[in-house]
């Protein structure tokens, strides 16, 4: 289930609105299929792995980070095919809570005297998928907010300047980090200012994420989009509104890269679900520009409140990541 | 070596203006003696450690963090010392820059045969000594500027409020940072609005820092020298001169506790060395106390600049340690 649920990673971010999925079969001890959702989301995991084991998943036990799926959408169900190739045993992470299978997955299998066992790394299983699992139950999807800030938490000097602040270790990361969801989203002072180009660089030809602006006018200075650069969607009014729109429109996992504006509406309606935060080794004072606007915290325990997930240096910088506390 | 650096270590803050030092006296494969500066820096290290080996010191290997003394103090030399006790051999990590040895402890051991190995671990005790080694060298203290901070760098609400953005683990973490520390340094203002205790607690009966405000005007609201508290010590007028006169006066390590204002002078006049910043998992919004005043850095380039040297979780807080590039 470990090595399926680093090869569910592989999809994130490639893969909305579907979920990213891993699947080992392994028989005899051996493993004789590996696959994880394709790009765009098909084809699913179990299809890949079983592709790949031909004959020898006759008799392999499946181990699958989700509930293999019972209703037929662009592809057949996964449980029928995992059926149909004859697989003995069927090991999964978690129940998929999306209401065409919520269960019927694994009532599929079991009727079909197939062994299945439930509920194997969910914990791991649920982190990996927190995007799909909120966007499927709650209609929202997962924020990161991304902030790259001297000691003092600052984004640029008073004039401006902040290219760059944390060094090209730490710049190439966040391209991961933006592999890794489905969207890229700033404020509209943030993109006419910066221009950001917001797309993937330096992980080959991939899906490029969505580019979503939160402004209430149109932008026009962002480069139009192409193979080098995903979509344009804008977002305006209510922010609540908007990112549920967003969800319903298919996204899951959205990172946050800006400014200091709508970091703070985001933080102020408790929409952050996870920080990540550069710090670069440098001190920029109080008139410099704040990583996050005004908050109007009246008191302490009425702050937005995250746990440490970890932390690490990255290049000259320190990486820390923090999870909005429950 | 190593065994005698953590011995050194113990010295930290309690052994002004003298340096910390570690010392191991090894016999036949067995620890014999071992010794570390005490509290107000006497007895030394090899005096406490050559009490202990008594007879078992003839023909032993001592192992010292830095080079014996040579001159007549207030107790006699420890080159002379370890040559009666019928040392074999000493192992030395540093030459001792005061001038009154510099060199000649090591002199007076070869003179007296005994064979003399220097600068073993030779960085790892320069680290260890950086206060004692820039008071003699430079004639200034090493300063560490300690900030406890939101994610986004603020040290207190837009009302003042600031207890308590960290943990009691953190803070607890703080008071054994000032027990490494000669002296506790606040600004006019925080001795004024916070009456901040600026002593060690909770680690038992301790050698009190010195409290050093930084104000113009008498600062009388601390509370007055005690054996709860140590001396209070005004510095006004110029910070560098003033610096200057607290190395003058003995100090080696000074820890500076805010505010922001002071934060900004030492650091916009490149008088900080490390910085200690413990992390909270909350943020407070551009309306929130800053954790440094302005600094009025131009461009990226002119700003402070440090680097990592270690972070690690403490309770549910991050401590970052960073040290002023060279």
């Amino acid at each position: 289930m470990e090595h399926a649920l680093r090869l569910a990673q592989r999809g994130l971010g490639n893969v909305w609105p579907n979920p990213a999925v891993g699947c080992v079969l392994v028989r005899d001890g051996r493993i004789v299929g590996r696959g994880w959702t394709q790009p765009g989301g098909r084809p699913h995991a179990e299809r890949v792995a079983l592709d790949q084991a031909g004959e020898a998943a006759r008799g392999a036990t499946a181990y699958v980070t989700l509930e293999p799926c019972a209703h037929h959408g662009a592809t057949p169900p996964c449980a029928d095919a995992l059926v149909d190739a004859g697989v003995a045993r069927v090991v999964t992470a978690l129940t998929d809570p999306d209401a065409r299978t919520a269960g019927q997955g694994h009532a599929k299998l079991r009727a079909a005297g197939i062994d299945v066992t439930e509920g194997v790394c969910a914990d791991r299983a649920a982190q990996l998928q927190r995007g799909f699992l909120k966007r499927v139950t709650k209609g929202m999807p997962l924020v990161t907010l991304k902030l790259a800030t001297s000691l003092d938490g600052r984004i640029a000097t008073a004039s401006g300047e902040s290219q760059w602040i944390t060094s090209e270790t730490a710049r190439r990361h966040v391209h991961l980090l933006r592999l890794r969801h489905d969207a890229i989203m700033v404020g509209g002072g943030t993109a006419r200012a910066d221009r950001p180009s917001l797309n993937v660089r330096g992980y080959g030809d991939v899906r490029q994420p969505v580019r979503v602006v939160v402004s209430d006018r149109p932008v026009t200075e962002l480069p139009p989009e192409s193979p080098l650069h995903g979509p344009i969607w804008q977002v305006s009014g209510d922010l609540q509104s908007g990112l549920a729109g967003l969800a319903g429109r298919g996204l899951t996992r959205i990172l946050c890269e800006g400014g200091g504006a709508l970091a703070a509406q985001l933080l102020a309606e408790g929409l952050v679900d996870d920080m990540v935060l550069y710090s670069a080794g440098i001190v920029l004072g109080a008139d410099a520009r704040p990583s996050v606007d005004v908050l109007r915290v009246a008191r302490l325990a009425d702050a937005p409140r995250f746990d440490l997930v970890r932390s690490f240096a990255i290049g000259p910088d320190l990486c820390q990541v923090w999870s909005r506390r429950a």
